[in-house]
């Protein structure tokens, strides 16, 4: 809550409350955040692919789409992933609380969860949290800041991003949350976020935009591959821009709309990657010239989670040959003649060949910590741009020695 | 060569050696192998499924499965990989000169090369050890230990094995070589293993009892789930146990031969695996109880390359979830209902729900280095068993200061 953040604003009708609960080891340290929208509103989510979910997602995912919804209640500092049938229970149980002051149905709150698995939720503290952040509730950029604080686990920094846009006249408004960082056990490092708008969209183009919104974004990120058991995007839509709200005419959605709600989820993925655990480059992987979009995201998902590239990387060193054999292993069938490298706008690797470069001037370029590794092919015209870390020293102490 | 390592013979007919050329920065370091059957011998071939290949790899895949092998020479320290047209004349003329040597057709001298990637051979070098390496040949556990070296790049010891068998009782000797540790830049990190054996095969045989061999030995190790471009592992059959080159007769291969070879390819792999780059642990992965074999695999990967359950080894912490999870996004459509964990023997966590356990005595019995993980799922009787290794600082600072 530094004063050198940018302000971010609330779309019109959304409200915001961060609240500490005494969850983690600091009582005062915010543990619990609420989104609400001042009308039911229409709400879209992805969730995580793994098969071992936690309690809230399973919650969750049965409430979306959905064109009633009233708000999201988040809590960090424990995950209530791997807790059973009692889990499921408390989840339920956190939203009727939450729903009781909002005056909704429990079925219009959403869930949220992240924290340490497999410990069951500390119901005591949680209920003496649920009136207080109700009461809270504010659209004031602080109180947009302090939902954002009540979502973090190991963040070092909150995480939001806007963007306005004018659609027929009027200003409509995109706001996200986030929390990311890697994992640092017990905690799964859960990737949350909220992003609302106060433009008008029906549940099937919200559910639409938000699934390439995400394809293009939080499925571009990876910091060590490993996907968390609670990871969630939720989309909230209350069409109050224009001052009350907007049925959507069936219509398609304006492109301007659709690309500020993708811009605002690849800022808050890219802050993501910008907080992660013991990084200390940011990556910026162009995969071009693929036969389709999805092989050029499995050839750069496959170098972004490289331990040898990433390790390579930490070291400031243009080491093309991990790169090259990290795509040669993604499992598209290519011939080493269709593709080339470059790092940080240098030539290393072209048409399956070693080519000469000036490898100090490489590598200081990486050592700014703002690395852009562009792999081309010449298969297609595809391609998908990936952001990931580096692999250090740090990364490995903070994720093997937080028992001690 | 040190005299505490066990002494492994040669099956008869076969003799080796290994020489100093001068390819390595210490030009007393061995750094060529060469390994012959005195008449021709059968032989099949597994090489990396990367689509980035070096050289040697593209010449030896041209020549298995083959009657009439007389033999393999390997040079480390340079993997003439990405080294286009030269790289391919620069194998041929390896297996050429060396064949004039031995008296017989290059095409029946297979060849592999280890080391740095993207730089072509130094000719001059090898040039000189090919008639010393013919030379130096012989049949003794010495001249086997210095042909296992000459294949050596960042491995810390040299690794063999072997089984002797009775078969129709004629005792057959199965003996096997290879070179392994993880990739240390611009090293790519090879796997490299030459298994020889005195007992009579078909071509088919060889090539069948190979695949499965590999199958459940070396594909069943990860350090750090790079492939390399170069990794190669070949069977030679010369069919002498008897005194004189047997023609198999079309009978199946008898069971003791089959598990010999598989024995001694485990051995080797888990040879690679104690001598991985910066391990601290040496772990054992069960997967049980899985629908396939192929199922079982691939969560056995996930698992085994994720780099939390790899960190929380290095810190002696049973963390199940990290281990759970990772199963959870290997792509395998199972409930968590259906999983259990066991780590060195005592039950974390049963049939999706965690139970109590005693952290700190598990914690203790990781601490040994030698970790049993066992994942018991309820789908089927199909199981797996990997090795692979911890990640620790000294891994990141191994393939990350390397330029330093």
């Amino acid at each position: 809550m530094t004063n050198s953040t940018p302000t971010h604003s609330l779309p019109t009708g959304f409200r915001a409350a961060g609240h500490a609960c005494g969850i983690k080891a600091d009582p005062t340290t915010l543990d619990m955040a609420l989104f609400v929208s001042d009308v039911p509103c229409v709400a879209a989510g992805v969730f995580t692919q793994n098969r071992v979910v936690g309690a809230p997602v399973q919650v969750s995912r049965e409430r979306v789409p959905s064109g009633s919804v009233r708000g999201v209640i988040i809590n960090s500092g424990n995950a209530n992933a791997c807790t059973g049938e009692r889990g499921l229970d408390d989840a339920r149980w956190m939203t009727a609380e939450v729903a009781k002051g909002i005056g909704c149905d429990e079925t219009d709150m959403l869930v949220c969860s992240t924290g340490i698995i497999g410990h069951f939720l500390p119901r005591e503290k949680l209920a003496t949290g649920f009136g207080p952040v109700v009461e809270k509730l504010g659209d004031s950029p602080d109180s947009l800041v302090s939902a954002a604080r009540g979502m973090m686990t190991t963040d070092t920094v909150h995480k939001l991003a806007n963007r306005t846009i004018e659609i027929d006249g009027q200003t409509v408004t995109v706001t996200g949350a986030a929390k990311g960082a890697a994992m640092i056990a017990p905690n799964m490092a859960t990737m949350l976020a909220v992003v609302m708008t106060d433009a008008a969209l029906s549940t099937e183009q919200a559910t639409s935009i938000l699934r390439e919104a995400v394809n293009s974004s939080f499925n571009c990120i990876s910091v060590d591959g490993h996907t968390s058991t609670s990871d969630t995007v939720l989309l909230l839509a209350n069409g109050q821009a224009s001052g009350g709200r907007q049925s959507p005419d069936g219509s398609n959605p304006p492109e301007t709309l659709i690309t500020a709600i993708t811009e605002v989820c690849a800022d808050l993925a890219q802050q993501i990657i910008r907080d992660a655990e013991g990084a200390e480059h940011f990556v910026t992987l162009d995969v071009c010239g693929c036969a389709s979009r999805e092989e050029a995201a499995i050839i750069a998902k496959t170098v972004a989670n490289s331990a040898l590239v990433k390790t390579a990387i930490t070291g400031n060193d243009p080491n093309w040959g991990r790169i090259v054999s990290a795509a040669g292993y993604a499992g598209i069938d290519f011939a080493e003649q269709e593709c080339s490298l470059m790092v940080n706008g240098t030539s290393l690797y072209e048409s399956g060949t070693l080519v000469d470069y000036d490898a100090a001037a490489v590598s200081a370029a990486m050592a700014t910590g703002e690395v852009h590794l562009e792999l081309t092919f010449t298969r297609g015209d595809s391609s998908v741009r990936f952001w990931t870390t580096d692999f250090s020293t740090e990364y490995v102490r903070l994720n093997s020695e937080y028992t001690t």
